[in-house]
């Protein structure tokens, strides 16, 4: 059974009966399992992560919308994390039985859907986008629903789906599909804060590194010790072997070990397998020949 | 749902319809998935992999043994395999959501239901012995059928459970719990074959080397190189990454290079895991956080 995972963020993290109302659309729609859901209130933001089939999660997603929209107005929404609609990001992921190309064939029927049901306009991100000046998240929500009617009427920004001007309440969604994050961090047999950010520098994708890194250098101060702190976007493009080895390198430059690694949070199976792939030179191997899938699968 | 894997071993490798009808007998046993089976006509012998939790994989083992006490007849078998009964051993394996512990309790469990329903002799192996001397498949199996009353009329070798005597045409069965095998090579980087022997020499436990690892040299002809293949009989103990560690070290002191390695069949997902943890130097990782595990597990 394939299995998307999605990750909606929504503009309230402050009335906790709207949260509850809003992870209850999720939970209560057939074929979805509301994995987590946390909700920050100086953000005024919640986050949701949920897992099912195609169907399933367009449900859900629909679903949380029409609550969304009953009890959202961004008119009178105020908090730290930039936003431009009340359902903002809508992300879909594939994880298993599922490829990339089906999660972007699923934001554009999620977009269409919303656009159709709610007349919330949407631009589609990531994967899903067809425009590399509308890939990036944060190109598209810069200036946020305050500078969103401005922003829609300016060459280049009519949505992909719905009315060509903002809903009054509720903004703009933006949907789409990514790889799943891992967040890793290599922590440095040191405390020199200098060294940590040297390293980020030469490997995220920004100043010049791997394609699919983004890292910065900061300190532990409990553990007295310098940590790179990444994002790694897409982690069979740019896999988690081949990040671990240059921070290495980059650290040994500078007379440092590696103290440890860490993944914070969830890794996909694969990330890990690949990694016992390249250090064990493993040669004509299969995910088939993994036991539990095989017997799983039969 | 705990997954318990079980490797039936039955001594009929030349008639296809009894063959077929011991598979059935376990492809008809609800809760119990026939993941693969295999006959041999020169051994003489078949071999099944089923998979489910403990009552269902104890219904199936006890179905296989009223199909091959009705089929076979030892008195006149004849193969090039060692067997000492008509059902001759049968593991017990933990996959999934299962302790060795519990796959020992089901040795004894189906163990002692054997002897009682069918007056089958039954010798419990590996995990399952309390006995160091009936620890060793080989040890029990000592002799085979043909020496088999001689055997158990000696001392130390009484049944664990059952009649003191073999059965007339089944003779006894040997059941037992133990981790899953991995089959894994290295293949080297020459067509040495002295440096592949030396190499197995030094890891295997046999001749000193690590514990749960069986050795040997071998050389490719057709790849023109030499190989350490090995036995993994214990990947927790005895990790896949400590084994090639050791051989590679060891390759280096004769110059040689790995070339590559390769996993025969199956591995438990673990396995790689670990492999994972000790390269990237992974602190603070739990299974809990593999996405797949998380999502289906909830």
């Amino acid at each position: 059974m394939p299995i998307i995972e999605s990750i909606p963020n929504v503009s309230e993290g402050r009335r906790a009966d709207v949260v509850e109302r809003l992870a209850s659309a999720i939970r209560d729609t057939p074929g979805v399992r509301l994995l987590d859901h946390s909700a920050d209130a100086s953000h005024n933001r919640s986050v949701f992560t949920l897992a099912g089939d195609a169907g399933a999660v367009k449900a859900a997603t629909l679903a949380l919308f029409a609550v969304a929209l009953e009890t959202i107005d961004l008119r009178r929404h105020r908090g730290e994390h930039p936003r431009l609609g009340a359902v903002d990001v809508v992300p879909f992921v594939p994880i298993e039985g599922v490829t990339m190309a089906d999660c972007v064939a699923l934001a554009r029927d999620v977009g269409a859907a919303v656009a159709e049901r709610y007349q919330v306009p949407v631009f589609l991100y990531e994967e899903a986008s067809a425009n590399p000046a509308r890939k990036n998240l944060e190109d598209i929500r810069r200036g946020e629903f305050e500078g969103l009617a401005a922003k829609m009427a300016s060459a280049g920004w009519s949505p992909d789906f719905g009315p060509a001007t903002p809903h009054a309440a509720a903004g703009a969604s933006v949907i789409g599909a990514r790889m799943p994050l891992i967040a890793y961090n290599v922590n440095l047999a040191t405390d020199r804060l200098d060294v940590a950010k040297k390293i980020a520098a030469a490997i995220r994708h920004s100043s010049g590194g791997l394609r699919y890194v983004k890292a910065m250098g900061i300190r532990l101060d409990d553990r007295n010790l310098a940590q790179v702190s990444m994002n790694l976007t897409n982690y069979e493009k740019t896999p988690v072997f081949r990040v671990f080895e240059m921070v290495k390198r980059e650290a040994a430059r500078y007379g440092v070990a590696i103290l440890e690694s860490e993944v914070v949070g969830l890794v996909p199976s694969a990330a890990l397998v690949h990694s016992a792939e390249f250090y064990l030179q493993l040669e004509r191997f299969t995910e088939d020949q993994i036991l539990e899938k095989k017997l799983r699968d039969g």
